[in-house]
């Protein structure tokens, strides 16, 4: 079977997920992101690229902060931008998800940016629209959010540059977690050769072994020589599910301090993919701290998408 | 009395109801958006028609679809657009609707487009805001939704060229529908010769054959030798209102399946203004099937909308 | 210490407050204000002094209104606007304001336009955010709100032209209100030399004179002679909050109807920042009269804010 994400010549047509991506189509997103990082510094900042065309962020789940990065990253691209909170409109009145996305596309939509919280959504999706629209997952369920992941990786190569010799540690709750997913796919890829996830048992997904991982359960032990330390989101309601005892006993035993990240390599980098539960995963003195790239990630993150609506604008 | 849609010129100063509307506007409408429907072929899908104009989408009543239809059609004619999600604001801290337009007249709005539960309310505001100023009714009550009208029109037009030679069926809950309201006064004015509704009698408004119809209530009657089947969105608060007694009893009546379309014209196109209940009052099979032209009627939408913005601005 | 809105060589860094704004400055806004008026008369309402620069609108309180004027001065200087509802998003998630900020400064925000309930919210993010960011506080919770006390200002100039022989009337909620405080600062800085407050006690700020106004408890004295009446927006709030006995009452004692007026000076102007409460603080005939100027003050906003902007990003 094809990959849904690649045209018949192997370039990219949809964004879905990092999984079973080629390496090289992750390097050419990489590359291209590079001058867009530069922008920032211009006077005017815009390109023509995607003058005339026209993006639909189609939010079923409702995600401020990452509906803006995408709506920046199109609007800095010169596209006319259509944002859609979907779950509040035509879902409501009884009609198909598929309904709703060949309405819009007969809108001549160019790219459908698609937030669900539907495992497998933007998957739908892209098998359903005409061949000339091209769809970006922005998160579905617990599977996958490939543009963080992507900013992820951009992040990791802009400070240690090689990905071939690193120890890279993710740390929380990998189990309800599409950032983790789309993190682990993109390491193994790009060839970390140790990469490691540390949390408790009951955050852990069965057989996450099998993605290519080393499991700790000892923040200490895991954190060791880390070169990249990537913090997850713990998401409250984990603890109403009684998978954890509470705040701060997580705090105790998995939130990052300065004194723990002693063990780490001394020019270790810290990531979080935010929004930040300050006292919870990580310490203020962390976030804050030298080691901390939380914010240039945010920056790259703009570059990234804008990179990927780029690329397929132009396949 | 003067047609309030009108100048002094009998140009079209507002669009309001199709009511009323000469054949002549009607059909410069649908010749100006002939044009538009090409621009989907083209790399930049921009005009600069409507350059530094501003058009508020004062939308009194939620209804994405529409509202995305107008914003679209407006950054297409490269203007400026504010949503306003006008029942959610000043409304609510008690200011008149006069007072809301008033005050976004004086923000130098150049077109309103507005979406009001209450019949009449487009009408209100047009009989009030500043000459230059122009008013599109994007639905009002009960009362008439003439975009929707006149895509339909360009839908029967592109299809079967000729409205003098035409049989054209609607079919569902007429008392409700503001679109068929449009529809209607668009086909006769337009001469279309044998015009029907094809409803149960809890949903036609009393006395409707005076509006130029023949009325059925029995399907495969009404659709014998039809040319053109509209049919229409039965909403589902009309059950609860206890007119119809079920949504499976109302298919087994109503419901539009291949079947039953047997008895239309060979070359009949199915019409459906969305979004559609699939399985209440149209099946599946029909929906996507070959006689379908639901989704063009979007595409064509987005012309006509341009069309009337580009006509208004120019008068 | 220094003035936290102006940089090092004195120029406008961020608008916060009318309060300790040298009169020079607000003489610069007005003046760069007086073209942006004459906009309205072109074609092409537009111009591209701020093309390629992202302007957020941070409403962490909703105010369609206020974020629409925002919104329409930044598109017809050409930026990038983005409005973030922020109250919705992430302070939900538990992430700070600071934190909100740092992200969205990341993603290379030129200005934000910041609206919150909380009196000194546009401080705090103008004190964290780098230095290329600009800061404008669109309301803080009572604080102030001085793009209104700007475009009250470009009202009074443009009717009178000179402010040091004016008496002015404040009247009502001075207690509550942000935009009389604004108002204040803005008129004793530019050398009102009689401006008066005229509420009941229960509305008025404790040692209100100290602000430079001489306070009156009747309308009627304290309308005599007056060359500007300014009246305020009563809160329904404060009636359920006993402050008052019922809007009747309130209307009989301190409603400004055209009979009450005329005590005041033959050529008065009536002001009002809008929504008006019609027959609580002001009767129709004065809104809508030969003395109300209302509706010009909203136009002249737009303009007010666009040289606000404008300023802002060339310094």
């Amino acid at each position: 079977m094809r990959n849904p994400q690649l045209n018949a010549q192997g370039e990219l047509q949809h964004l879905l997920t990092i999984e079973g991506l080629p390496a090289a189509i992750i390097r050419q997103i990489l590359d291209t992101a590079e001058p867009f990082v530069s922008i920032a510094e211009r006077e005017v900042k815009k390109v023509p690229l995607l003058r005339g065309k026209s993006i639909f962020n189609l939010f079923f789940e409702n995600s401020t902060r990452t509906r803006t990065t995408f709506e920046i990253a199109a609007k800095r691209l010169s596209a006319d931008v259509i944002n859609l909170n979907v779950g509040a409109s035509s879902t409501a009145k009884g009609e198909t998800l598929l309904d709703t996305v060949n309405n819009l596309s007969a809108m001549l939509a160019d790219m459908f940016v698609v937030r669900h919280a539907q495992s497998g959504a933007a998957h739908l999706i892209a098998q359903h629209v005409a061949p000339h629209i091209h769809v970006i997952n922005a998160g579905d369920g617990r599977h996958a959010h490939p543009t963080q992941g992507l900013l992820d990786m951009f992040t990791i190569r802009h400070y240690k540059g090689d990905f071939t010799r690193l120890v890279v540690a993710i740390v929380g709750d990998v189990l309800h977690s599409r950032v983790a997913r789309s993190q682990i796919h993109a390491l193994t890829t790009l060839g970390v050769p140790e990469l490691r996830v540390i949390a408790p048992k009951t955050l852990l997904p069965t057989a996450v072994e099998r993605l290519g991982v080393r499991v700790f359960h000892d923040l200490a032990q895991g954190l060791r020589g880390a070169d990249v330390v990537i913090m997850l989101r713990l998401q409250s309601e984990r603890m109403r599910g009684a998978l954890l005892p509470s705040a701060q006993e997580y705090f105790k035993h998995y939130g990052l301090t300065p004194e723990r990240l002693e063990v780490a390599n001394p020019d270790v980098i810290v990531m979080h993919p935010g929004p930040m539960n300050r006292g919870v995963e990580i310490d203020s003195a962390v976030a804050d701290g030298s080691h901390s790239v939380i914010l240039p990630q945010v920056t790259f993150g703009i570059a990234v998408r804008m990179a990927v609506m780029a690329i397929l604008a132009g396949n």
